[in-house]
């Protein structure tokens, strides 16, 4: 019996995000972005289909690695424009109850107080339905946004993340005792200030001597994501995640990462199932197999390959321009090349680029709600992963099928929630109390 | 014939912004800020009483000077618990068409890249209408904070604000041309690349190198709000500002205060009306003169004066629990501490207290609506002013009353709009273009 599926919405604040080009398709109102209807529109659709999240994916800086400009990423609106993921989340708060938010807040650009202090605050207004998406950032176009040439190193960065962590779960969870706020409206006393405390860091990267400005929030620390495939991400993930995002184009493949990653989080004294594991996954349904396949025809006639090949560029530091577009991909070797290849198989530069731009670097599964159903559930069989973060295509039609069309079929095969668990996101995904519990790290930092 | 008056209201993501103690009164519900519903009624009654916008205060520390701990802060719920401003703006914006927002955004806080990205998707989403007041930090405990020891001083930090606003208006108004973003779906251009451009910043303070992550928004830079009051603040104003907070406790000291911004900025090549200025008031009104003074009274029972003095501590860098509770304030004499002194009036330490408690440090208007709205024609004619920041005391019963009962007086006066100008806040407040026009230095940068 396939366990409960999981299922986030994968989103960012801009227009293309994983599949380039599919703004030019005249149903596709993704350039809408810049509107708030657009995002609460779409969050109340998520909730009515009972969507766990909406993750939240950003980006600091631009793809500028494919013919060493931005030029591709700008003309297919290939994650640029992209505005602050953060701004979108309180009006999506707003007009839903249940749905999560997993927000992708990079280490290097955000001074931790303030940082926390935002976090907070949102936990706060959505009353627990806060993830933070952990990232240490990689594009050297994003480091010089920051004032420096270029990317510090990759196990520098989890370093300072490993330091940055600490930091924040000290004011999160050690700075307000749970009962500090006492409100107090006879005796005129808010919160007691013997039980407020300054958190006193001083560390190698960071330095901190101040209160957390925020009053406990349901969750305190928010659920912690993570999305780093490296052994050093994997190690952050095993130590801090409560959700991981992976891909792979195979179930037997992500088999692999999934058994690595718990492995992992018990070595590290964890238990295998305190963390959650989401692979991507993009959808195309429509009410029989032959209706979807004709929507897959269609969507692929406004793919824009040059914006994945700038996506993969980025993500590789390879220059796929320097490549002829029938050259096979395996020419371009290097780690992140060969294991996205992995993700979707060997082809020309030209066939992957195309591929790539239907749902992004993951499998796209096409077909009537039975048919995509059967798949999702074999992948969940096969992986052991805990549901799917699903990149999207057209929108909002994209959302809209699978919340008509898929979620009923799974309903029906009992695989699929019929309603929201009550509480905080932590509640909601591991049915225990709102806060992070022992021997997560962040609880040995509670007051 | 008074002009139109301009008011926004002025809060804080807080409980206790101005009015210390007030949340104590058993019709307050301030200390629901953490809720968004809080702030959507808000955002819905100000749109409703034609509200020209609210102004969210913001500090980034505690104060911690009075008693050298942060203890009575805490106590009265003093601007300490302290969330996120930016967090609660675009819930408020998606339940509201015209209302604007002059979000407080400290400089030494947030790295200017990442913060004009997300003052820019603000501006975006909602259509316009965001301004910010720039602040430069003056708590030590803010500066702790960060890691600092102490606060830099005052005229190096405007130094570090004056290229901060060079850098962010290079950003704004200098990354993308107008017609850069064609979204031509024909030729699958998104933006033309030819149209957009790194900014490369190699100042004293920043370095950047990067183009801008958002595509144009309706106003570029925001509406350019400022608050300091010193020799310095106030030349920054005559160059930055569009819009300026002041305080003080007469029409007379305000004139002057008035007159000479109006001549800075003339010095500085703007017009006298560049730049709208707002004074700092307090109102209680009610049906009639005597309900309006029993509700004073009513207030008056629940104010909490160590709070008060926890803020003039703060401002002034003095402690004043070093001070006799009947003692004069004159004694304490910082500059901050005269010029607060100036704006409510010689008294004892205690009298002072209670005093503040009540609206904060700017005069309170008490009476039925035609009283207040006499004083408060009195105040735009003899001081000059454009408007008035109003600080609240009891939450919502406060705005609501100015919004029922004032509103209708001051319109039937003729001295109030009776419906909002379309399009951006710039254009609301000047009547102008949406953007900032020569000779405002962010001019200078355009594309």
């Amino acid at each position: 019996m396939t366990q409960a599926i999981l299922l986030n919405a994968f989103h960012q604040n801009c227009v293309g995000h994983q599949s380039c080009g599919l703004w030019r398709h005249p149903r596709d109102r993704s350039a809408d972005y810049k509107n708030l209807s657009y995002w609460t529109d779409l969050a109340k659709t998520l909730e009515r289909g009972l969507f766990d999240g909406i993750f939240l994916a950003d980006v600091s800086g631009v793809y500028d690695v494919y013919e060493g400009t931005p030029d591709a990423a700008l003309r297919t609106a290939t994650q640029v424009p992209a505005n602050d993921p953060f701004t979108i989340v309180p009006a999506m708060a707003a007009v839903t109850e249940h749905l999560c938010f997993g927000i992708t807040g990079s280490i290097p650009y955000e001074p931790p107080y303030a940082f926390a202090r935002r976090i907070s605050s949102l936990d706060h207004l959505t009353s627990g339905r806060i993830a933070w998406n952990v990232v240490t950032g990689y594009l050297d176009s994003a480091a010089k946004a920051l004032g420096l040439s270029h990317q510090t190193s990759h196990d520098t960065r989890y370093d300072i993340a490993d330091e940055y962590m600490e930091l924040v779960y000290k004011l999160w969870e050690g700075s307000w005792a749970d009962d500090a706020v006492i409100q107090d409206r006879q005796r005129g006393v808010f919160a007691d200030p013997s039980k407020v405390r300054k958190i006193t860091h001083d560390g190698e990267y960071f330095k901190l001597d101040a209160i957390h400005l925020c009053e406990p929030s349901a969750q305190r620390s928010p659920v912690i994501f993570q999305a780093g495939a490296s052994p050093r991400g994997r190690q952050f993930a095993g130590r801090h995640a409560e959700c991981v995002f992976i891909a792979g184009n195979t179930p037997e493949g992500v088999a692999g990462t999934v058994s690595d990653l718990r492995n992992i989080t018990e070595d590290l004294g964890r238990a295998a199932a305190d963390i959650k594991i989401f692979t991507m996954i993009s959808i195309i349904v429509d009410e029989t197999d032959a209706l979807a396949a004709e929507k897959l025809q269609d969507y692929q006639q406004y793919v824009q390959p040059e914006g994945a090949l700038a996506l993969m560029s980025g993500w590789s530091g390879v220059d796929l321009s320097e490549y002829g577009p029938d050259e096979s991909v395996e020419n371009a070797s290097t780690q992140a090349v060969q294991s996205a290849m992995q993700a979707v198989g060997s082809r020309s530069i030209r066939e992957w680029g195309e591929l790539l731009s239907v749902g992004g670097a993951a499998p796209t599964i096409v077909g009537s709600p039975s048919t995509v159903a059967d798949q999702l559930q074999m992948w969940m069989d096969r992986s052991g992963v805990d549901g799917f973060n699903l990149s999207y295509t057209v929108m909002p039609e994209c959302i809209e099928s699978i919340v008509d069309l898929l979620v009923p079929e799974l309903q029906s095969r009992g695989v699929y929630k019929t309603r929201y668990t009550q509480g905080s996101m932590r509640e909601k995904l591991f049915h225990l109390g709102p806060r992070l519990q022992s021997p997560h790290p962040a609880a040995s930092y509670r007051f």
